[in-house]
């Protein structure tokens, strides 16, 4: 049988009882941890508290296989015989990586369990903006010097429209290799980036300076999300040291240090009155 | 200390590790049962596994508090000193009542955590759609013979507009008192009553109808929005039994019945080739 187990935010304690149990019975424990990391704590905690070895997957491991039928799907060899758990910091299906993988588990006959936890799509409610009233998710990507992506701008702005809230999820490198060491075949890493609130504050400013010095008065977006939008910035949710600020984007958020990584970005559509009266206290 | 504290959507062991070890030292557990329920557990099987007497809290329990401070608010009472658990099916922050009793607590100098879950709106992603392309959400209230509102119809329209996937939550009666019983002031409670996918579907397949009648071609929605849309029924998400069924909303979900309670409805956007692949074994 193939687990597919949500770790939910913050520590070895935020698993489920129901998916503890299941770790303690599977022959082998992996966990996933490319699409996302846990916010306080380690592998080796992890492998304490399950008693379970724990064998790191990476975007190689979940995702290569053999269109041909053969075993090279490391993780689900021998599955249909064997428990297998594979470990998902919030909830399974956060990535649609995970649903490939159960796809294939199902093709090749293997059962399939998924114990859902908490993730950060329905957590971010913990700031007072209604969850009902959020729109598209957005994903803001690092820029690099020839690449500058600007559509999840747009989707803001199309949200803004309609009075949504949005959920920015900001970027996460983890086990990347340069260009060159691309180039020379060379497995050599560069260190984990996570991106912080003020960086991705930042390339939404430069956005919208942008829009507004080609626009003017134009509709490119910029009449409708500028830099006095109304955001709230989210760091280690989930975790003891957990901690919100709510602000505009130009003055507050691309100035505060939320410190260590996890953080999101929300930016703010229309706040009803009994938002903003959770909202208020988070005021820097 | 007041805890809000997400039990997940399925049964007892769907707590988290340290959700339960926080349950079995608080003085009172108090169990929120009108903005959801439990998908398969009672009362007495919670009891029995946290070693603790639950106290069921109705709307007028959590909702109601004196303004002048005085202590009428039976939950915070003694909780600056105690520790009080506030049980609340899926995530805490699904319901904006429970923002308000953080805020009420905090106001009297009581501190308060949260410890978070799964909750419907992100465990939808079993289904195969992806979570970053839902808008808005809606809620399907029961229609009575003079009281129809269509507004979730018109979010929806939204929603599929910039090709956006909608999950409406279906309507919950728990310790309703039938307008007789109120007029003579008489605590005799109706049945529970919760909203399956067929009905939900007649009441949006009734709107389509009417704007189809009375548009005549005009731009009412229903150019967007018919039976011919594509949607997703969900029932018990999270439990042994759950159940998920894809097809279109005028032959397959109006007519498909998914069981015991509790169940939710997608309504697709535009389906990517990778959401389809997963949604495909789910026809009927």
């Amino acid at each position: 049988m193939l687990y597919l187990i949500g770790l939910g935010l913050g520590d070895v304690k935020d698993i489920t009882v129901k998916g503890l149990e299941i770790v303690r019975k599977c022959q082998r424990v992996y966990l996933e941890h490319y699409t996302s990391v846990l916010g306080s704590c380690t592998k080796e905690e992890l492998e304490a508290f399950y008693g379970r070895e724990i064998i790191m997957a990476d975007r190689d491991l979940v995702e290569s296989f053999d269109h041909e039928g053969s075993n090279e799907d490391e993780i689900l060899k021998g599955a249909s015989t064997d428990d297998v758990a594979v470990l998902v910091v919030g909830d399974p299906f956060g990535a649609t990586t995970h649903h490939d993988l159960m796809l294939r588990a199902k093709e090749k006959g293997i059962e399939t369990k998924a114990i859902h936890n908490a993730s950060i799509l329905n957590a971010v409610g913990a700031c007072g903006l209604s969850l009902y009233k959020f729109g598209e998710t957005v994903s803001i990507p690092f820029w690099q010097d020839e690449w500058k992506p600007e559509s999840f701008y747009d989707r803001i702005v199309s949200n803004r429209k309609n009075g949504l809230h949005t959920l920015c999820l900001l970027d996460i490198k983890v086990k990347e290799r340069s260009v060159e060491n691309i180039m020379k075949k060379r497995n050599i890493f560069e260190p984990p980036r996570f991106m912080s609130t003020q960086q991705a504050s930042q390339q939404l400013l430069e956005i919208i300076e942008r829009r507004k010095k080609e626009g003017e008065g134009a509709s490119n977006g910029s009449e409708v999300f500028d830099e006095t939008a109304e955001c709230v910035a989210m760091a280690r949710i989930g975790c003891d040291d957990q901690k919100m600020v709510f602000g505009d984007l130009g003055q507050v958020m691309a100035h505060t240090d939320m410190g260590k990584p996890l953080h999101s970005l929300i930016i703010a559509g229309n706040i009803e009155d009994y938002e903003r009266e959770a909202l208020t206290p988070l005021k820097p």
